[in-house]
């Protein structure tokens, strides 16, 4: 069944009081940032966990997720949060620095398989025996309704809101934008990423191959099923090149003073290199969706 | 004269339009964060920048300032937004990221000087020939109702407001909040730094020492008579560690993602280091005043 505005609205009747309802920011004439940089867990995944583990039966076990990225912090952050027991397998490659950053949030680190796959593998095998409940990234379905209660803020912060712009990776915080929001949404990827915008020509998921600046936060390499349900109509996809990325993070920082890590600064990326344009007199928000970077890397 | 809440409303809406309503954020029960590091020009400066400079009858010379920080940036941008010519002078031990700075905001930079006394002096005597119109840091009536404006801003943003926690140097900023807010004012300052904490005793201003993390910005040598008629009751005066701002500021960034520079974390240090605690059931404003740093210090 299509995730719909209901479904978006009950996840944010759930979460409420556990995820910041973060700030907007004019950015020039009828365009407002939206700083889920300030997150807590510095990205927009703790709606999605949050949602996804108040809405289950919890076993003694707890919650397990493959990551070692913004959907590790978030699952962590969240468990600790509501004091369930957290599983979260990173493979081999993980940096240290990100590992100790998951320790921190008390979660149990399983290092694991040379490859994110190999990670995400054994996360499976080991929820079959503990019967923990499984986190994924972004196809599940209390997941992708959870990301999308950023839009309900956002109607809530911008009276007249035509147009939201967001970055995918999976596409879980693009579904859910989709499906709570009346207006228009632009989904921007990387080139190097093209994961929604080739399901969308495809009308279902393709493998597509990772690389480049957002890796490291949109490198999926096949779009979730729930969200390219919604996804797949009233939708305008873009792709914006690294070069371009890099130069939006920059300028968020040296003009706005918002310190976002690539992912984020993918959204604003699509309007400043002119990939995208606004219509006239319309009102957008660009949503800055994660700073899970090293901030020596911002200037 | 002394100030009052009328110059600061006053002032309110001589700049409405030009700054950013800056946002806030929860940060814990009863503890909110004005996020005044996301103003334009990285610090709340250039609210009383371009009080002073709307107030004013300006001559072709235009205005004049003299500061390698905040305040020099802050003028830099008003007078850029406003199409008038800035002269800012610094000393020779200005650093050239900060002189570029400068001059990418269209300010003629004069580099004058060994030391910001002698700058400062330079400023003057140039303002003397040409007529244009000064700026000073803190000691000037439309500079410091300029400031006050954020207060006015937080008794809108967050209701049931008790009190206000703000860094101060020569007290331009803490000033206008006393000037403007009906609650409580916390006025925090280094240990390094104590210029209005001896003002206060002293009944007057006195010159102190300057060192410290937060010489940059918190480096006033005297208070400002304008800022001090009104702090001289009803402010709460707190000294802080140069440790303990250092770790206000890493905590800003590893718990919510904001980046503040040394002095925009002394407010926070005031509450974290449990040199000030709040009353119990009160609601807290803590001021993040700036932001203009080197990002790669921040974790």
């Amino acid at each position: 069944m299509r995730l719909t505005r209901t479904d978006v609205e009950k996840a944010a009747a759930a979460i409420e009081g556990r995820v910041r309802r973060t700030p907007v920011v004019e950015a020039g004439p009828g365009i407002w940032l939206k700083l889920e940089c300030l997150q807590y867990s510095g990205s927009f995944k703790v709606r999605g966990a949050f949602n996804r583990i108040v809405a289950a039966d919890l076993p003694a076990s707890g919650v397990i997720a493959a990551s070692g990225g913004n959907h590790g912090l978030a699952v962590a952050y969240a468990a600790r949060a509501l004091g369930v027991r957290a599983e979260i397998f990173v493979p081999e490659v993980c940096a240290p620095v990100k590992i100790a950053g998951l320790r921190a949030l008390g979660a149990e680190v399983m290092v694991t398989g040379a490859i994110y796959a190999e990670a995400l593998e054994a996360s499976r095998e080991r929820a079959a025996e503990t019967g923990a409940l499984e986190l994924h990234a972004y196809d599940q379905a209390e997941v992708v309704a959870g990301q999308g209660t950023l839009a309900l803020e956002l109607e809530q912060q911008i009276p007249g809101l035509d147009t939201v712009v967001v970055a995918a990776g999976g596409g879980g915080l693009a579904g859910g934008v989709r499906a709570a929001f009346g207006g228009d949404v632009v989904v921007v990827e990387p080139e190097l990423i093209p994961t929604i915008h080739e399901a969308l020509r495809a009308r279902e998921p393709v493998g597509v191959a990772v690389s480049g600046v957002g890796a490291d936060a949109l490198g999926a390499s096949r779009a979730g099923r729930i969200a390219l349900d919604v996804l797949q109509d009233r939708v305008t996809s873009v792709l914006v090149t690294d070069e371009a990325i890099a130069e939006a993070r920059r300028t968020l920082w040296r003009d706005h003073r918002v310190a976002a890590e690539h992912a984020g600064a993918a959204a604003y990326a699509a309007l400043l290199s002119g990939r995208w344009e606004p219509a006239p007199g319309s009102t957008t928000a660009i949503v800055v969706c994660g700073s899970n970077t090293d901030p020596a890397t911002l200037a």
